[in-house]
């Protein structure tokens, strides 16, 4: 019988890719919604092509994507839900499978969670949602058997060095000897890696933009950039793996060859590598314990020139060490960590902060704003909204005005 | 409870590291049984350390070790058995759980055969036993459930970059889809990698037997060198993961970090590396599905300079496309292969045969000899005898007389 997928965030990269793997796989996956936020040209011709029964988008956007729809002549006209509640809705709806979880920043999170409290198989590309609330997914998760599947090229990499029994046994109060002695999670560097401090200063936004190995949207790009990506995915992987912060070592490996390593208690190093394309990470989540092809091609190792690998630089850098420093607090500081984050790139992006600014406003905000216990998603959501006003204040003084 | 171990070639490498692990996880391991050809003190030293209850030697030696325990003051004696059957009947006995298979050479075989017969967990250094009855292990395993575990760095690797369901359902007819779309058996080029044809007619015994990375015995040193020590890896590899030859790629990596990879079909090439010292491999297989900890270090990442990777040359070394063909025909025509080199490689290291010409007698027995399908094991060890014999009267033809 074939799975019926939900896609949160279709026409984005991590959609896109997500749908050519279903097309090439039609007898074993079939399209049951596709949600969109901005793009609804993009998100009608995904229907016309796919026939979801359910769609999501913004209340904002039904005229314009009636319109279109009339103009395409989708037929018939799939069920159309709207905003957080509708993709709750879809997350949670009994006739999906697996929901790919892509939509970017804090707005995944509710939707995140729905699947995971549904027991469904979610394919976490959205990072946020373990970042600012990890131990309520996790705990989530426990109690419904939902399988929580990473997407990230890195946590994916790690999830496919780690074996099998490390996920069918990790509820279970007595695991077995599974010695992993270390995580390595790799990070390309970003496009400033051989910039010096004062350089930094001076990056634009477009600069930032341009990532060396992968294709991403901005504000990802831009945390790749500040290395803030890593320092998120440093928190994503202590969530996923349950494993604690020291455990976790970053590599700069500026070719993006290797995807992550595991390191085990018996001098073992399983590294996961790959072109550079989402495809892989997707379908191997899709299919897991088993594989689907994709049209990925294999890596050629003769065409390997170079492996490099360096230790970061924190003082060019900080943003990882603040990640770090988040995370051994713990409770609702890797929320504080996200929202401010996302409110200082936004902020660059607009040219109002610095590059540099980015992380000094992120560790006024550690600084500044109280770490709670993260006992429930409210309390979440609450301190997510007082440091993105706070953060918003602290550009208002200190950036430029637009 | 303690599991109980049964070391098969005890005083060579493998045997020291095995006991080296043993010791350091005392609590876990007992050692029941060791086995030793020729160095009788080193035996001797070793049942003063380990006390096994039973000793496997060469009838022709248990004067010496008789001697030799006496100055020791080897107390209490262990149980003596001799020879082949002495090591069959140590490989089978019930108080074993655990055999360690690491006699070089066809000499292996029987007590291999028996330890799976009788259903144990089988740690496989010997290679030979695999490339003449590879057919016949693999089905008696299929009946007894033995588990037939590799040693081998490369196979090691490779095992640990297939899936743990790649062993639990191997034995099934409807195995789930594992996507394994290439395996990537690495080979160091081993001493004589960048030397021309002209230069490689005269090395030496010596020079053939000083390997880059490895400290290993002499004869796998020379087949490293003709690079049909990955002739035979490849024909155990075939049997070891039921896959047909033309799956298994040949890269040459000078550097010998990465000790194989996995490539599967949605994109993704996993990897398994470390420092060279054979104790990881050894620990994994031990305790597989968990892991134990080895005083091996981690590989520090920082410290790799360089990886890199080549194809074969085929011109310069034949021996890896003779292996090749040789599972191609398949029945005893690995046995051929098998028992001509091993001819082969002593000619050369007492001097009578040129370094090329190995591969040249090696190939003249394929050609010569005819196969059969690989019945049982009288049919392969007959064939075994017959080359052997046919083997050193072309080197009474061919080589210089001694």
């Amino acid at each position: 019988m074939k799975q019926s997928v939900a896609i949160l965030g279709a026409t984005g990269s991590i959609g896109q890719s997500t749908l050519k793997i279903l097309t090439e796989h039609a007898d074993d996956y079939q399209v049951y919604a596709l949600t969109g936020q901005h793009r609804m040209a993009e998100l009608v011709d995904l229907c016309v092509q796919f026939q979801p029964k359910v769609v999501g988008i913004p209340t904002g956007q039904f005229n314009q994507f009636k319109t279109i729809a009339s103009e395409k002549k989708l037929s018939p006209l799939p069920e159309i839900v709207f905003d957080e509640s509708g993709l709750v809705a879809i997350a949670s709806h009994p006739d999906v499978d697996i929901v790919m979880a892509a939509i970017v920043g804090a707005a995944g999170l509710l939707p995140t969670l729905s699947a995971v409290k549904s027991g469904k198989r979610v394919l976490l590309a959205n990072k946020e949602a373990l970042v600012m609330s990890g131990d309520l997914m996790l705990s989530e998760a426990k109690k419904t058997g939902a399988l929580l599947l990473p997407v990230d090229s890195e946590h994916n990499a790690i999830f496919q060095c780690l074996p099998e029994s490390y996920f069918s046994h990790r509820h279970e109060n007595k695991q077995p000897q599974l010695g992993v002695s270390q995580i390595l999670l790799t990070a390309s560097g970003g496009p400033f890696l051989n910039l010096d401090q004062t350089q930094l200063e001076h990056v634009t936004p477009a600069q930032a933009c341009k990532h060396p190995n992968w294709s991403m949207g901005q504000k990802i790009s831009v945390d790749s950039a500040t290395l803030m990506n890593k320092g998120l995915e440093l928190i994503e992987a202590c969530h996923l793996f349950s494993i604690s912060e020291h455990f976790v070592t970053v590599v700069i490996h500026p070719q993006s060859i290797i995807h992550s390593m595991v390191q085990y208690i018996d001098g073992s190093t399983l590294a996961q590598m790959g072109n550079p394309d989402m495809c892989t990470p997707i379908a191997h989540a899709l299919a897991w314990p088993e594989r689907i092809s994709t049209s990925v091609q294999a890596l050629n190792l003769f065409d390997v020139q170079k492996l490099d690998f360096y230790p970061p630089d924190h003082e060019k850098f900080p943003a990882l060490n603040l990640a770090r420093e988040a995370m051994r607090v713990g409770g609702t500081a890797p929320t504080i960590l996200n929202a401010s984050n996302e409110i200082a790139v936004q902020a660059f992006l607009d040219g109002r902060i610095k590059f540099t600014q980015i992380t000094d406003l992120v560790e006024q905000m550690l600084l500044q704003v109280a770490s709670h216990i993260a006992d429930s998603i409210e309390t979440v959501l609450q301190v997510d909204r007082q440091v993105r006003e706070c953060a918003m204040q602290w550009v208002e003084k200190h950036g430029v005005a637009v």
